[in-house]
């Protein structure tokens, strides 16, 4: 009957189950951080009629995109949730209260080339805040600190938030007359971190044309020293040549101001105005993260101000500021490095209950009673050895085996045994409840991340 | 710049805001019904090469694949979670521990004709449990009952889980001598309550070429009064004439036995021997499950037992027991028939914050009090007229609305407004807090579904 040899496709992540908690516990931390900022969870089609998905058209993105026909229909999967974002708000506009808040933690496709880390389907974790018309700083502010507290209560410590405004970018290359060569200038720039200010004054005054001194200027510009506080001096004394560029300034400033307020402290988020990201998109404040030990990762959560989400769909003005994480990647990247806390309680089950009775009239009633107590319980009912029952528990990391024998059922107790501390004691089952209930609040009082402080 | 109108293509369900809550919650409720009950959570890919995923081939289900080329890889889009379930565990076979309980909830594609109430897009949630090489009897029972716990908390009350035992047929069907009609007659007893008992008489004994005397027989044995015990005596007289049919009478009262064992109450089971459901799959107990006031829509929620999970991947025997609902549907027939609670708390956020003060500072600390109190907080920070800012919290129906302006922060006090009832209170922090948490476990103890007892 055999025929077909079982097989993922490469670039498509598949989780043997015990990392798959581990991931779970990602989402569901995920789902209540961004539920408590007032979002809405969104749910929208994996697929959407090519004419729709791609009516930006062109870009990097179309060559990578899973489009085919189904009949007569021509058809793409998503590859990003901003796209579906914009046709979401733009055709149920009217039904819709702004600001509009919504989150969306959903799978997307890119056909790119399969290498190691590289995901063809991936899920991308987005919040974004749209307005109508109009739409306040404050959440320009509010969004990263957001991200702050998400990687915080993920149990990553070691992070930082870095933020920018394009029209500082912008009003910087024309005060020294690079208004022309913008893209280009931006691209070098943002390889500052990587190559070192050296080579990029080169490719600049070479490749780029850039006169010697506007060069050096720039240069100087994008290294101030003196954290956060020195780069909005450095910017200040800077100001009155350029309207872009003073409103940018001021912008980073209120931006930088309120992050605090929001609780993001001054260790986590720098001002880097190397940090351009998709010219043609975002207008105000942009975000990227880095992991301090390991910046050659790149961005793990990107994200910025836009003013006009939906261009292609509706003619109302939809600016908007959002952030988003490569989920499927960053999981990759923290399980390759040594972060996910492999301490945490991946069992599918708190406890197991081994009848030892031929009857388990018993030992179904005791499953009942502790589900009603809120926990997780499997009742093992397979004819196997003991050896093997307590294997079972052993090999998915279950904490507790509960054995529920003649002796116990006449005695009206459970006999409970720690499977870590390897520790069996007979009681009540509420002194069992108690008991489980204390073990696990420990079990799990670890996060699902671990890093150093 | 507009250039293309947004819509979403037909067959896909894209919900609005507050219906896409209700749908969370019932997410929610699954999730933690299952993963009470010892289930693991499980994703898998929604791309699969098609070799692997049509290895079984053929059927009704191939035309409505979505099937395209992605460069030189034939790929297809998973119509149901069983067939990736069945590759799992066949290529994660010994990483795995057995019996193998998981549970998953995604997206399934089908290519059926669009009508009202189907989908192409839909969510399917599993439960299985497989065992390697033998699964006890005790699971057939406990799974069905787990459909009672969930359909039960999320608020449905009028359901019927119907249950059947394939074997039982095949033993009738060898006593009766119809073994070699099987299909067919199977197919016929299967309208049963549609078209009535004189209607598949006159099919069985035309059509068929039933003998009459063996369709009288077939139908008085299938209709026995009397309810499950009635149904479970019939079956206890007949025994003894055809050893598959013996076995497949106590699998059926051994299963019943335990079900209300497990707390599925006489009224909410029935034992229905016209259930046949995928002939060649399921060889053991299999289950439906009806709206007792909507008949007409069909199975809500269906399974079985099988023997042999993963026959075209492996020569492992993987008998196993699932049951699947089609999540998309139910919601929509729930919507539709007027079972969704409209009462239950849809608002993105439990508390819209309302800064009256130029600075708001203390507003975003406010913010930061509430969200760690574990209060869905929205900070309300567009510069609009107080009617506007009200109007939102009242579009998006949030109960509450804290006030602060420059008289509360002197006396460090808070203004909450509560929504529904229009009365507001001037409290400290703590008395808000508790305030706004009693307010919402009322609000909140509705379930999502709302049924007549």
């Amino acid at each position: 009957m055999k025929n077909v040899k079982p097989r993922t496709l490469s670039g498509f992540m598949e989780l043997l189950p015990a990392p798959q908690m581990q991931m779970e516990r990602i989402m569901q931390t995920l789902r209540e951080t961004y539920a408590l900022y007032g979002f809405y969870p969104l749910d929208t089609p994996l697929i959407e009629s090519s004419e729709v998905l791609l009516a930006k058209g062109g870009g990097e993105t179309e060559k990578q995109i899973y489009r085919f026909m189904k009949g007569d229909s021509d058809l793409s999967l998503r590859f990003d949730l901003t796209v579906p974002l914009a046709k979401y708000v733009a055709q149920h506009y009217s039904a819709l209260t702004f600001p509009f808040r919504r989150y969306q933690i959903g799978k997307v496709y890119r056909g790119e080339r399969a290498q190691r880390g590289r995901f063809r389907e991936f899920y991308q974790a987005d919040i974004d805040v749209i307005g109508d018309g109009k739409l306040d700083i404050i959440n320009e502010a509010e969004v990263p600190s957001i991200i702050y507290k998400l990687f915080t209560a993920l149990g990553l410590a070691r992070f930082q938030i870095r933020i920018n405004n394009r029209k500082v970018l912008s009003g910087l290359f024309a005060i020294l007359g690079l208004a022309d060569k913008a893209g280009e200038v931006m691209r070098t720039i943002d390889k500052l971190e990587k190559i070192g200010a050296d080579k990029v004054r080169t490719v600049l005054t070479g490749d780029c044309g850039v006169p010697s001194e506007a060069a050096d200027e720039l240069l100087t510009f994008l290294t101030a020293p003196g954290g956060a506080a020195g780069v909005l001096a450095a910017l200040e004394r800077y100001k009155g040549r350029n309207e872009t560029f003073d409103q940018g300034a001021d912008e980073l400033a209120t931006v930088a101001r309120y992050m605090q307020a929001f609780g993001v402290p001054a260790s986590h988020f720098v001002i880097d105005l190397t940090i351009a990201r998709g010219l043609d998109y975002y207008t105000g404040t942009v975000y990227e993260t880095t992991m301090l030990d390991h910046p050659e990762i790149g961005s793990i959560c990107s994200g910025g101000r836009y003013d006009n989400l939906a261009a292609y769909y509706t003619d109302k003005q939809l600016p908007g500021v959002g952030i988003s994480i490569g989920l499927t990647r960053l999981f990759y990247v923290l399980g390759e490095q040594g972060y996910l806390n492999e301490q945490m309680n991946k069992a599918p089950a708190d406890v197991l209950i081994l009848p030892m009775t031929e009857d388990i009239g018993q030992a179904i009633a005791l499953a009942t009673g502790l589900r009603g107590a809120g926990i997780r319980t499997q009742l093992y009912s397979e004819q196997k050895k003991f050896k093997h029952k307590i294997g079972y528990a052993d090999k998915l990391g279950i904490p507790y085996v509960v054995f529920l024998g003649e002796d116990e059922i006449k005695e009206g107790l459970l006999a409970v045994k720690d499977m870590r501390s390897g520790e069996q004691v007979k009681v009540s089952f509420e002194q069992a409840v108690e008991q489980i209930r204390s073990g696990l609040a420990a079990a799990n009082a670890g996060k699902v991340i671990v890093d150093r402080q």
